[in-house]
């Protein structure tokens, strides 16, 4: 991992100091509002594109092309294992979200990362996706999550590090905290 | 898309009927554990792999090559664009569910589906993130879905199944209910 004084684990700080400084002055900038679209193949698959989104007072339009996702189910449940399932589309955007949080924190606060790794684990009783029971949710009971960052700074440091970047995460409170999902059919 | 009486809108009944009825003798097998390995690769990058998972009173090993899926952020958000962002991660992860829950409920109630897709739209506070606000929440306040079904069952017939989507959908589940998520440093 290559860093410079002015991209400490190749998050450019000035900018960052320069976005929050933008938001302290002008709140509106932070409201973002992000995108997808998603078709459905047949059986357990789907794809989904990820294209541009609102952010910063304005559309943003620094993405040329969309990105793609897709997801299947395994053949233990009705797919073809063509891509990860939803669930586990969850523990990758957790992962990627508690990355990103914790490299940005480290460089704003000048500790540098040689690594950083995540293993996740959730565990789901299909009782409920299958409607066999009323009383087990569909969804994860319990996620765990193992955080292995490799760095000089102290322990201590690394601790703070990565209690600050759970409170301030995203996924994290998304999967911690009610989200008001509103569904509905055109 | 291609249906036949045993694979209506490509799902295999038999095997969905049988599967609920091996759970139903075994409620042990309903028991699931996903798992993923995410790598920070500098910046607001990350790759996450997916492979095995506990499930059906089994470790599955139908996969024989790990599926990879990458995060990184835009330039406004300091990253290099190379993938989508975790929060974007989410809504592409609600979509895939409910994209296979429709598809596998509409099978096993006989309902055929021509098509099916999903507009979705996400609005965060980057406040949260940024750390300006404490009460300001990370993640998304609210996540609109707007579903659009093909078919010629009728429409009193799709909104049941839409709402019987919804009620046994994991992800959705975990989005508008707190998962317990435990983070620790290795």
């Amino acid at each position: 991992m290559s860093t410079t004084e002015v991209h400490p684990n190749g998050v450019d700080v000035t900018q960052l100091v320069r976005t929050v400084e933008a938001i302290k002055n002008d709140p509106s900038l932070a409201a973002f509002r992000f995108r997808a679209s998603n078709t459905w193949l047949g059986g357990g698959r789907s794809r989904t594109s990820i294209d541009g989104f609102y952010g910063a007072g304005d559309e943003d339009s620094s993405r040329t092309t969309p990105f793609t996702l897709e997801g299947d189910e395994p053949p233990v449940l009705l797919g073809e294992n063509t891509a990860p399932n939803a669930v586990e589309a969850i523990l990758h955007a957790l992962a990627s979200c508690l990355a990103v949080g914790v490299a940005y924190n480290a460089a704003a606060q000048g500790i540098e990362l040689r690594g950083l790794a995540f293993d996740l684990e959730g565990e789901l009783d299909l009782h409920g996706f299958l409607g066999l029971s009323d009383d087990v949710r569909p969804g994860y009971s319990d996620i765990r999550v193992t955080c292995r960052v490799d760095s000089d700074a102290p322990a201590e440091k690394i601790d703070e590090l990565c209690a600050y970047a759970q409170r301030t995460s995203p996924v994290l409170d998304i999967l911690r905290n009610p989200v008001n999902v509103i569904v509905t059919r055109a």
